[in-house]
């Protein structure tokens, strides 16, 4: 047995585990140094998260993070480019089920829902690209765009088989991801709605609309002003 | 004609305008401040806008600007103030007109709407309270809080009276404000669409769902995969 208590040698009797563990245990711990950042981005804002109150929740030192990041600002980067692979993931596998079009966008709208209620997910809506040098947001915004694009297509797909009711797509897929984004920002964890129910309340929502189907409207309950009575009409167009 | 060239005294021959004028000056040029400073926030970010750029482009020095307000955090709390304000304004005067909940709701959409088009309205979706120290956050929020449960005994009412559809109003609140918020994100006044006509878009699809009414559905293109076909039926409910 050559060697065996050289370090760096992977045998067995080296105090150092083989390469592949240590990559691995690598990733996991830069995956937690990225999660741990998000939720506080996300808790008490990106400017206002210092490194150091990072590195403590971690129980390291700042140089220990600086091992697996170089800067804050990659730490962003990394947080909200995870964040939306997820989303782009979550359509991808979409892509490949059956349904009509509105089967498949209330699937997507559910993919990128439990995303938003997750920590990477949660810091795109939260934080998001806005503190990062240009040539950083260019490209997550890059990625935003794609999957916006995703939606536009899938609805617009939806609007031609009949399956969703005519509408512009470029507007409904802008009405459904703030719907969606905005759980990101008010759902809780510890409060009275789990995730998943949030997410099914906010998408039957978008679903069927707010307003009562015609026939189960009621008269006004008096004589409707001029303006209300108007923007009624046209939202009934 | 007592003392008409001592400086201060509002008589004709005075070089000081009446002390009326002057105050009516001096809120005009505070809020031309606010105004610039919110479309500067709105363009680049909060932190990447320095005081200095603001004076700049009024025309003015930094001590000028502080003339009028007294820190950049000031400004962004009365540019988010206002914002908020504008809404629950909008909200006041839809609560004295006629109509369903429905009509009064479609009403106060449609004022959340316009504001968040407007500078001090966008200041609010994307900037927000977040830069500001917890008192000013808290005191925001408050407003926020106050304007969100407009929304939600609104959308109660509704329910109630049968103008809308059978739903959360918690949830309904939030999917209209996220929906209505992120017009605040994506709209630009030099795209293809007016600020009014983006609105009416937005909000004919949360009023009437994306969904095709159930007589307009086609048959799936081939077996629905189980999970949206689950998903559909969950939606349907």
């Amino acid at each position: 047995m050559p060697h065996a208590d050289t370090p760096g040698h992977a045998e067995d009797g080296s105090p150092w585990a083989p390469l592949r563990d240590r990559q691995r245990e690598r990733a996991l711990k830069r995956e937690a140094v990225l999660r741990t950042a998000a939720r506080m981005f996300n808790e008490k804002g990106f400017h206002a998260t210092s490194l150091d109150e990072v590195a403590e929740r971690l129980n390291v030192t700042k140089p220990t993070l600086y091992y697996y990041v170089s800067s804050k600002d990659e730490i962003l980067f990394e947080c909200v480019r995870t964040g939306l692979e997820m989303v782009r993931a979550g359509i991808d596998e979409v892509a490949r089920s059956g349904g009509t079009a509105a089967d498949r966008l209330l699937a997507c709208m559910r993919a990128y829902g439990r995303v938003v209620t997750m920590d990477f997910g949660a810091c795109v809506i939260r934080v998001g690209e806005d503190p990062l040098p240009p040539h950083s947001r260019r490209e997550l915004r890059r990625l935003k765009a794609e999957i916006d694009h995703e939606f536009r297509n899938l609805i617009a797909s939806g609007v031609e088989d009949g399956s969703l009711a005519p509408c512009d797509p470029k507007v409904a897929a802008f009405a459904i991801a703030g719907a969606l984004s905005w759980i990101g920002r008010w759902y809780r964890p510890d409060g009275p709605l789990d995730a998943d129910e949030a997410i099914e309340r906010c998408i039957a929502v978008l679903a069927r609309g707010i307003v009562a189907a015609p026939s189960r409207r009621p008269r006004a309950r008096r004589a409707p002003a001029a303006t209300p009575a108007r923007a009624t009409r046209r939202n009934d167009r």
